[in-house]
């Protein structure tokens, strides 16, 4: 298992860098003032895809050689790795397959073929997308580019942190969701080199909270379908995140399904921008635990804003 | 009649600078691609209270003298301006008295009241808003500051194109929504004198058009209620508004409701803000008009995001 350093690191965002966004970091006096910590919001939602995920995907399909990048890349994802990979191999110019089930949203495929990807479906079941996977990997011998357990995705998704700390200065705390651990991973990665001194939060739902007990016990726990409305954290640790989930991050904090969606909904409200579910899930724990930020300076990693505009979650409540 | 000059910008930039967001300017390659022109979103939805409208209002408010100001503000308006005014008022300490008919929403009133606003009921037509205004303003001899038709507001509103103009250089265009004509006249009195040789386009309902109407005969035209989804747009020029549109703006176009709500949908979905209709009429112009727009770079000044999360117009469609 390689472990990707903080020249990985470097080297990922120089990369990178022709095809993502300096994402801007927005402050709101209103939830400053709701939860007495001034909070940074680093805007991932704003970024290419609008995920921080085409850091990652970006890092991975650039590093390619052009005899490797000739075969293409793929990956299994019904989410934002999806949509980034194919906006970073469609940059590139190189072919990408995505397998997904054939129950995913319409809008998801929809998003994939627009930028260009090809979807394979598979059976909503993990047998059936690993054997599909294998089969499309095989065939064209395109490069596997998983959604977390990468080191080359995780020192993209490092370059998210490390632009952070060039936007604000005197940060305390970092707090970002977790799912497969992918952000957090990169996180730590960037913040345990070039600021040791800020702790890392991870924020998790209830419902899927398969990282934090894995945190508590000291070994990874994997859930097998978690049911959450913050659908880009159902996905369990991995060998590689769990790395750095173990050695650098202070404490995984949960919240409830209307914690998520009321903090969700505050920040479309309050300023006025479209996030997903995951991304509430940090300042949902920030509200619930005051004790932990009051008085701090935090960061707070907004990881996308891909939603069904037609069908929002505080809508059905 | 007083016309601002940019000497008054100026002054007002600075007066106001403690008490707004310099908001950034956002891109969409998405968006590029389908008009064919380069957009550049002035985001002012992202500005305090969520709306242009507090350039204007900080400007009056920090304009008074301590005299003056110690008898406080009042306006009538169920809108934007009445939230600008009473955050302004907030900012300085002082009074602020604004008065609505019975019938505005709850959730405005409620956001006045939040930004320590106090609000006069009236019946919901002219004669009673007027005949209960000049009583307020009788009893505290409070000053008055209009949404749109007074010096003070035009130069404060003046500021945003002046940004803009620092944060974007080469523009050809700059497109902006009419209603009273504040921003349009603001960004007249910006550019005319540090850019003349930007276009300057005003972007209108169909449903309530009066601005366009008065443009092509050459005097105002004042529709009494029009309906429109773009609620901030309802109200009609005045005279000083009126010298800067004459004066300075190359043409104004108009959009349909629907253009309007899909033109909304559009910048929710692909740049991930939280825009409320008004603010969505100039892009549904440039995809109406593309041989006016195609090949140009054009700042579009997105001018609020106050919009019931509740009740989303492309729901009800």
């Amino acid at each position: 298992m390689y472990i990707p350093t903080y020249d990985d690191v470097l080297i990922a965002h120089k990369r990178i860098k022709p095809y993502i966004h300096e994402t801007p970091v927005l402050t709101s006096s209103f939830l400053n003032n709701l939860t007495g910590a001034e909070l940074f919001f680093k805007c991932e939602n704003l970024q290419k895809a609008a995920a921080f995920k085409v850091r990652g995907a970006c890092n991975a399909v650039f590093g390619l050689t052009d005899e490797q990048a000739k075969l293409g890349v793929a990956t299994h994802s019904s989410g934002n790795h999806a949509l980034s990979l194919s906006y970073a191999a469609g940059q590139r110019g190189i072919d990408v397959t995505v397998v997904m089930p054939s129950t995913a949203p319409q809008a998801k495929k929809d998003a994939v073929i627009g930028y260009g990807g090809v979807i394979v479906e598979c059976e909503p079941s993990t047998s059936s997308r690993e054997a599909v996977f294998s089969e499309v990997v095989a065939k064209s011998g395109a490069d596997f580019v998983h959604p977390y357990n990468d080191p080359r995705v995780i020192a993209g998704q490092a370059t998210c942190s490390k632009e952070l700390m060039d936007q604000v200065c005197g940060l305390d705390i970092v707090i970002a969701p977790i799912g497969g651990g992918g952000m957090i991973s990169g996180t730590c990665l960037t913040l345990s080199t070039i600021a040791p001194h800020i702790q890392i939060y991870a924020a998790e739902p209830v419902n899927a909270d398969d990282a934090a007990r894995s945190f508590k016990v000291g070994y990874i726990i994997a859930d097998d379908a978690p049911n959450t409305v913050a659908d880009g954290l159902k996905v369990p640790l991995k060998e590689l995140t769990w790395h750095f989930v173990r050695n650098h991050v202070t404490d995984i904090l949960t919240a409830t399904e209307d914690e998520i969606i009321n903090a969700m909904k505050l920040v479309w409200l309050r300023m006025k921008l479209v996030i997903e579910p995951s991304s509430a899930v940090s300042l949902a724990t920030i509200i619930k635990n005051p004790e932990i930020f009051k008085g701090k300076r935090v960061g707070i990693i907004i990881t996308g804003g891909n939603v069904d505009l037609d069908k929002l979650p505080w809508m059905s409540q």
